[in-house]
Parts: structure tokens; C-alpha cells; sequence
């Protein structure tokens, strides 16, 4: 079979298996709550979110690859990029957009256009310090890890805290160079 | 406008927003997991997964009803049915069979030819006793709740116990006499 190169977010998108959004969204909105109710710190819910995300980007890098037919990026400025325009697009059905690259191309922020996770979300008093998207930031990290890039993943931005967008800042901090030599120098 | 009809399972899973099926899967996945560590008690995680579920079926019964131009159903049969050949397929994407009616058409089945839910999981031993879908019985609970039908739901038959389908009894307890007037001597 003759490769075929790269496909686009929205061509995967289409042709992947699909839930509605809304279930996808309020079954978060439970499991968010849940973590609420049996953790109590906000703190640890932060926490648990992020490691939930971890568990599933390590799974998900999996599909992503066997679809997206995207082969090991040349560097960290592509596979940005490739989150942002592919992994967004074949997850969650959104358009991202990379911003804010470092001098030597280590740490960028992503912004979403949309994020379904947030449809009908309003976060009582209570839960002021919340990252309720925390999930992303952990898949994002938890993927990067299985392609030997080892990042840390913050909010920068987060409508629910009051900002007017999402923005993700996601910093390079060791590449393993057994399996991506191009930087060995870290 | 012109009153249309309800329309098919099919026509609304294809225009509603929609997310990957298989982020929808690992997220749920993940959120069994946390549950599993943060309660200990299957017991009490089967419980949660329905209160979860009950939850999230109060919520999407409006999104059901707004998307599906299904008015009030004669009954709890026609109810059932279109649980079955709507409900399921908007929101999950699969198809779904009803069965083993009772006389009084007041207790049947709902076989499920698929589900997204549990692919790719396995339950350890340590997880006997689990119903991993029991988010599922208790969104139909909580939907059916809201359209004045008080149910119990509960799970026949589960392929991750050994059995070879997913099978749901949906036992009609009480419908609410004001709201739905055919039934009032119970």
C-alpha cells in the first residue's frame, strides 16, 4: 500500500466513530461534580482531572496515530502544530490555533475555538480555583509522554474563570533522545 | 412552521455536534477508575454510576425532546420503543431492540447490538460485582423521571460479566397521573 501522507483533522473527524456531544459533555459535567463531592479540595479535583487526562492521552496517542496517518514530527514546532490542527479537529470536532512560541521553540500556548467540554457550564462560588478542563491539559501531556516528549501542560486562559478564551501553554521539558535524537543537548 | 414529525434516530445522530467515540469511551473509562480508587466499595461505585447517570438523564431528556420532534408518547410501550430506535441511536450511535413484554405492558427489555462504552475494557478480577454501563440505566431513569414515568432499570445481561449482549429491564413503577392521565389506578 503506497503511503498517503498525512490526513486533515476534518477528514479523520468524519470518518471516526462519534458520540453526541452533549452526552460526551454532561457525562463530564457528572464525572467533574462526582470528583467534587468525594475529593472535597479543589486542589486534589485539579489533580485527579489532570491525571484522568494523563491515563487517557497515553491510550489516545494510539488512535491518533493509526489515524491521522502522521508520522514522527521533525520537532516540537510541528508537533504543536499537529495537536492544535489535527488532534483537536479528530477529538473534539474544534479548531485550535498556536500562538506564542519561545525563541528556541520549546514552549507555545494553543487556543481553542471552541471547547465542547464547557456547553452549558456554570461553576458555583465554591469552586473558585477549579480548572475544570484540567482533563486536556493531562491528555495532551499523558500523549506527548508516548512520543517520548515529556511537557507540562497549564491553563493560561479559561473562560469559566473569566477570561474570553481557552489557552493552553504547553512547555517542552526533556525529549528522550533514544527515540527522537534531533535534541540531545537537554 | 409546519409541524414535521418525529424523525428518525438516524437523521438526528447525523446533525447533531458530535465528539470521537473513543475519547468518549476513555474518558468514561477513566471516570470508573477514579471511581473505583476514591470509593473502594463496588457496591457504592455501581450506586454512584447511576446517580451519575440519573443525573445526566434529566438534563438530556430537553436536548431528546428539542432535537427528536417527539411529542408525548400514547404509552410506555411506544416510550420504550422510542427509547430504543431514537433515544440510543442519537446519542450513542447504535441501535437497540425491545422485548419480553409483560402483559400489562408495563416491564420490558432493551437489548443493545452495541456499545461504545465498553470498548477496549476488560474488568480485573478485583472488579467483580461492577456494572461498568450503570450510567446507562440511570440516564433513562432520570430522562423518564422527567417526563412524569417513575422506572426501575436494571441490568439483565452484560457482556463484561460473561453474558453475550447488553440487556437492560426498564419496569414501569408509576407515572405521575397530572402529567399523564391514561394510568391512574396505580
Amino acid at each position: 500500500m503506497a503511503p498517503t501522507g498525512p490526513r486533515s483533522g476534518d477528514a479523520i473527524f468524519a470518518s471516526v466513530e462519534r458520540v453526541n456531544a452533549e452526552l460526551f459533555t454532561l457525562t463530564y459535567g457528572a464525572t467533574v461534580r462526582q470528583l467534587l463531592t468525594d475529593l472535597e479540595e479543589v486542589e486534589e479535583v485539579n489533580k485527579q482531572l489532570d491525571q484522568m487526562g494523563y491515563n487517557i492521552g497515553i491510550r489516545l496517542i494510539d488512535e491518533f496515530l493509526a489515524k491521522s496517518n502522521v508520522s514522527r514530527c521533525v520537532d516540537f514546532k510541528e508537533t504543536a502544530e499537529v495537536i492544535a490542527k489535527v488532534g483537536f479537529k479528530m477529538f473534539l470536532g474544534i479548531n485550535a490555533t498556536v500562538t506564542n512560541w519561545d525563541a528556541d521553540g520549546t514552549c507555545c500556548n494553543i487556543i481553542l475555538e471552541d471547547n465542547p467540554l464547557v456547553d452549558f457550564v456554570e461553576l458555583p462560588d465554591t469552586c473558585q480555583g477549579l480548572y475544570y478542563c484540567n482533563i486536556l491539559s493531562g491528555v495532551i501531556r499523558g500523549a506527548l509522554e508516548m512520543v517520548s516528549m515529556k511537557t507540562e501542560v497549564t491553563w493560561l486562559r479559561d473562560v469559566l474563570r473569566g477570561d474570553d478564551a481557552f489557552e493552553l501553554q504547553v512547555k517542552l521539558l526533556k525529549q528522550v533522545p533514544e527515540e527522537y535524537p534531533y535534541k540531545d543537548d537537554e
